[in-house]
């Protein structure tokens, strides 16, 4: 099932605490950007890719997208004020495919699999998210006290990539800018219409680098993987 | 604040699919449960460890305990059915203290001083327990559909310690007994008797080594934190 990918990297990663955007620190010498978009590179249902950055990166981003021979860019998109208009605007520079993804920048380990079962799902319900079984014990909390024990074995934790039918995304991105509506990812705007999500099981590998630790745990990922990408 | 600490640790670990007991896995070549039991040892308001094991471990573990040291087992309980039954047993076996804390034995990164506010909130509240905010967008799906999106600002990831007045966990859990209740966590015995539970913001490399890949994160946060325990 072809496919075009989104990928937001216009946020500033700011909870990363790097001083620069998290998405040019380093695996094993390599830019995490890099290795996300690899990911992509190597997939040949992949038939492009939508970044969309901030004004302030595009010179350095496109000189990383030369120096690592990256082709797929169909489009480099300036962001909006949240990541929500940020995808908004990458769909509307999409080119023709009947699926998009959707995917975080800073989510180097999804695999070909779980992007393939996303896409073929996403054509048969409308949409389909990676996710996985939520393992902690989960509870509600007002000032600091609890106030419900939620019950976990309907718990699931969202990642991305997020799949769709190009029309389903668009008429909820749509919508959601009519009634001014934030959501925390963007199937919940299509949740909102009343469409059906579709959960595949995703990796618990699949982590988004957001704080600090993040990155011991992804150079863990990357040893346990044995992936040794070729530095340049 | 002085405390007793029930460590529950008669579980088998099976998804961690290591073919053995988890809590006999290594960490910079020493097992996880002595690297949790060393964070009491050396904290010195900490009067006693009841430590729960199941038979088959009765020897293995004593004979670990004596090769690293460890000197604070006030008791070493057989563990019941279930992990709750454990902490029961464990109670019941306790020696005198104002304030019992119930600690997962697979957590070995729990901070002192995240243990110091537990048994003053505890003291104070009744019970306190160690949680994280949680960081990911979390869904109810029913037959790997979603059903809603829920809202996260209220949301934590519970951990251990679980810190209680004794006479309080003693009355959740005589009365769970009786009610034929099994809760996901000691707390949640407290919570349904509607005693207040504060929460005390953890750190989210108190991580519950439950997979394989947790390993691999152990080792990164070990890494992190620079640890260097004596070899034996």
């Amino acid at each position: 099932m072809d496919y075009v990918v989104i990928i937001p990297a216009a946020g500033q990663g700011k909870r990363m605490g790097a001083g620069k955007n998290k998405l040019l620190l380093t695996l094993e010498g390599i830019p995490v950007l890099i290795h996300t978009l690899r990911v992509f590179e190597a997939d040949e249902a992949c038939t492009g890719v939508i970044l969309t950055i901030h004004p302030d990166d595009e010179q350095s981003f496109k000189e990383l997208l030369g120096r690592y021979g990256i082709t797929k860019i169909a489009a480099l998109v300036h962001g909006g004020r949240e990541r929500q208009d940020s995808v908004f605007n990458g769909l509307k520079a999409a080119p023709a495919s009947e699926v998009i993804l959707v995917h975080d920048a800073a989510r180097p380990f999804i695999k070909k699999n779980t992007i393939r079962m996303l896409a073929e799902a996403a054509l048969l319900d409308g949409a389909a998210i990676a996710a996985v079984p939520v393992k902690d014990t989960i509870k509600k909390a007002e000032n600091l006290h609890v106030t419900e024990t939620v019950e976990r074995s309907s718990l699931w934790a969202v990642q991305t990539p997020q799949a769709f039918r190009v029309s389903v995304l668009r008429e909820a991105h749509e919508q959601a800018e009519k009634d001014h509506f934030t959501g925390t990812d963007d199937s919940s705007l299509v949740e909102r219409l009343g469409h059906k999500v579709a959960i595949i099981e995703g990796d618990y590998d699949n982590i988004k680098l957001t704080t600090p630790e993040d990155l011991y745990f992804a150079e863990a990922i990357m040893k346990k993987r044995e992936i040794r990408p070729n530095k340049q």
